[in-house]
């Protein structure tokens, strides 16, 4: 259960949610955890806040860099308190619980950021979509384990809720990797420095309105492949 | 708004989830917080962990009975993870936030007991109701204040859903037109043909899956834009 779904936090200043992290997603039956960079970890707090959940520490996954922790699941949803971000698609809770129950045969990394900071927009530019949870005007900042809480918790829910109704017959849908398509950027983006469309100036813009474009189309490998041929094409034809 | 609401917190053992009670509160516009018999309190980790919630802690109220805390408001939930309870009723969390929401007029204690043994059974003898939150068969311990966490996201999602408050930040989306979109498609086709990636054999399937593709990305008119200014900037590139 929830095989298809890895719960990533990024930058994590506290061991204590990363110990409560766990016990949050043990409860609701998550399994796969990824750390990015955390700040203090492995640690005595950490393992004693994940109390009857310690084998998901054990078998969490540390990374230095974020792209290296992402890069083998194909959908990357982004959680963060921030309203309005470029245009990033934005799911409503249910939204996304109802999105990934649909897919099951999809890979998913849901992503959280730094306690303080959340995920900097550099982090959310791979975010396919990006979910916040409603909280109220006077105080909004939930704790990081308390956001991974209620996501497992809404899933876990909506998973029972669905389960006792029929399979519906869903097209199978073969979404390229996040790691492929970051290859695919490289090259695209060599490309556009090469006939002057990228430079110093606009580079970052124009990268990110690119990663935003495309994420949105939600390309699957064998568009990707047209992509990537569409590439060679060009260059061998400026080559001659 | 939820001031018909008191959350109630029963010989709790580690103020720690008193401040992350305070925090899982707060966050959801929740004020009225009752502790019966904590262990460990006042605390500077309760302080500490409830963050920008520590005005709930100052106006806590602190009691040496269940009975007192719970004398004053007339309807009494208590959280149990125990499936059978005699014969009190058992609700759903839905029809808890349910029932809460349509009914007003009424005042509530929300009750959650110890840390390891819950409420007992001579405290949930007093409550009108149960309700249990789902979990996993593998580990199946909810940590104390993600059990209030989850209760009071419930609660305020579900106000939100029932209000007639509309969202006030819908966005503003620019759609490319349709006939914008086939200039671009002709071009990149005409583009395409040049570089041998279209010919004659793979015409009709390969501009079929380019359409599909980006249509799905439902181009804005600015990310139409720098999709024409990618193509011209490779004509030149292959003119010079």
């Amino acid at each position: 259960m929830f095989d298809n779904i890895n719960i990533v936090l990024v930058n994590t200043s506290h061991p204590g949610n990363i110990g409560s992290t766990a016990r949050a997603m043990g409860v609701m039956g998550f399994q796969n955890l990824s750390l990015v960079n955390p700040s203090d970890y492995p640690s005595e707090v950490a393992t004693a806040l994940a109390v009857g959940c310690t084998s998901i520490l054990d078998e969490a996954k540390v990374f230095a860099k974020y792209t290296d922790a992402i890069e083998k699941n194909s959908v990357n949803i982004g959680f963060s308190a921030r309203k309005r971000k470029e245009s990033i698609p934005v799911m409503m809770i249910n939204e996304c619980t109802d999105y990934i129950l649909s897919n099951t045969d999809l890979s998913f990394n849901v992503i959280f950021g730094n306690e303080k900071s959340g995920l900097s927009n550099q982090e959310l530019l791979l975010c396919n979509y990006i979910v916040s949870i409603p909280t109220g005007d006077i105080y909004s900042s939930l704790n990081l384990s308390s956001a991974v809480q209620i996501f497992t918790y809404e899933l876990f829910k909506n998973w029972l809720m669905n389960s006792s109704r029929k399979p519906n017959h869903k097209k199978i849908i073969d979404l390229a990797s996040t790691g492929d398509k970051m290859h695919f950027y490289a090259s695209l983006t060599e490309l556009l420095e090469s006939t002057n469309f990228i430079n110093k100036k606009n580079h970052k813009s124009i990268t990110k309105k690119l990663h935003i474009l495309f994420n949105k189309a939600e390309l699957e490998n064998h568009e990707l492949s047209i992509l990537n041929g569409i590439l060679t094409s060009i260059r061998k034809k400026i080559n001659t």
